[in-house]
């Protein structure tokens, strides 16, 4: 396959260095800033830079942008891809970009399948992008009504270059479950880390410290936007956050011991239920 | 040395094996629950199954309790440890613990040092210490009036069994920091497993969700003890997370996003400047 990765981020870096590690591919790489792309070219990242006009040549096109960015994208630059092309973005949030992906890709012709590499880091940037970021990881596909074959081409792509699941899923459910498993630990992170007893952890801290704290240091332009975006289920998940919190504060704060252990022991069991 | 370790759960058999790996002392290991000191013997984790009556030919004494099972202990079996000997506890708290541990060691005559191993798992018990648990952490040393040569001796003591980092400290200062870096995360992780999402996690998540959840897996009884005899400290970090929490929560709430990048942006520049 020929394929065009556009966004050169810590993401579509890693999408790139995976296919070049694993395939055969040929990948096109676009980027807005053009020093990145000459880098990832000098790398072996990628074999060609290329602009809009090339996604012609592309039998998949990856897009690795922040996810209103996809949309304008592809209403700018949809027409050069190709009929027998599938475009697949990887936002972090579906249903505010998938309808109108979906909706795109009828306009121009060509097989959208959504998607989301379950996969990151702490820090951003083509230069922190890695070809073992998503091994073994989850990737997520939301057909939006795709064709079997696009979906199971998708899929099998996804698994060549590393990824260790295929999760089905579609936007509703998939932002529900990622405003738990990743915006929510994202908002906890930075809410931590705000209390002024935070610069002054070290030698008092160790891996419960380091693991809550990690997310913090986040591409704030980035979350906003993917926050608001899943801003209802966020909310749901913020709140009941809140009251397990409070629960758990209320226990501490009338002392009452056999209620706090009860809390605690709710959240060990859901842990050795799930195995970990 | 002659070293006495008093509790062989994780923390206990880490220092043992800690102990027998780096070092020529020779480890007296008392376990309530005989089979686990049978198993520490055959181990090579110890050099010998000990009772109460043994701490008289301890040169060190490491309890390895709960908090007030390391008072009740001493209150009964300290007339046995020599008044040459050192005395450390390494539970998680100080303020409620060590005043009543220096008292016993003014009426026994020995040398009392509070101290907290800054290292721990998700999971308990002997099964799952190991001797490099400690490897590199951070080892914080309260010594409650204690002389400097009984403090440079624990302090030598435990950077020759891999400690990282000695941080001196006080009680006061221990209970506030560990509020935040080891108490709070707990709380959290908790709270945040208690969502009707977390089961159905699978296939949505990655580093995220894996890291805060992490310590979910909590030993409830251990912990509810600790957050109640560390209270106050630990209301005033819930406060502050609470505070903090409510600010992302109605900056999302009111679509604000300028509000909302830039309290995200405080956490960010929070971690950058601690260079993490």
């Amino acid at each position: 396959m020929t394929i065009a990765v556009i966004g050169l981020g810590i993401i579509g870096g890693s999408f790139c260095k995976a296919i070049k590690k694993h395939t055969d591919h040929y990948v096109i790489g676009v980027n807005r800033t053009i020093s990145v792309a000459e880098q990832a070219l000098k790398d072996g990242s990628i074999d060609e830079i290329g602009t809009a006009e090339d996604l012609n040549r592309a039998d998949l096109v990856i897009l690795c942008m922040y996810p209103q960015a996809c949309v304008d994208y592809i209403a700018e630059n949809g027409k050069y891809i190709r009929s027998d092309a599938i475009l697949t973005d990887s936002a972090g949030i579906k249903s505010a970009i998938c309808p109108q992906l979906k909706e795109l890709s009828k306009r121009f012709g060509f097989t959208f399948v959504g998607s989301h590499p379950m996969a990151g880091k702490e820090k951003n940037g083509y230069e922190v992008s890695e070809a073992e970021l998503f091994e073994g990881a989850s990737f997520i596909i939301t057909p939006c009504g795709a064709d079997h074959e696009s979906v199971r081409k998708l899929a099998d792509f996804a698994t060549d270059i590393g990824f260790g699941t295929i999760t089905l899923s579609n936007p509703t459910e998939h932002d529900r479950m990622i405003a738990f498993t990743s915006q929510l630990p994202h908002v906890l992170a930075c809410a931590y880390v705000l209390s002024p007893s935070c610069p002054n952890h070290r030698g008092f801290s160790a891996g419960s410290y380091r693991d809550v704290s990690r997310v913090a240091n986040i591409n704030s332009k980035l979350w906003s936007e993917l926050f608001l975006e899943n801003r209802e289920q966020l909310l749901i998940e913020l709140e009941e956050l809140n009251r397990n919190l409070t629960a758990l504060y209320e226990a501490v704060k009338s002392e009452d011991k056999e209620r706090l252990a009860e809390l605690l022991e709710r959240g060990h069991q859901v842990k050795e239920a799930l195995g970990e």
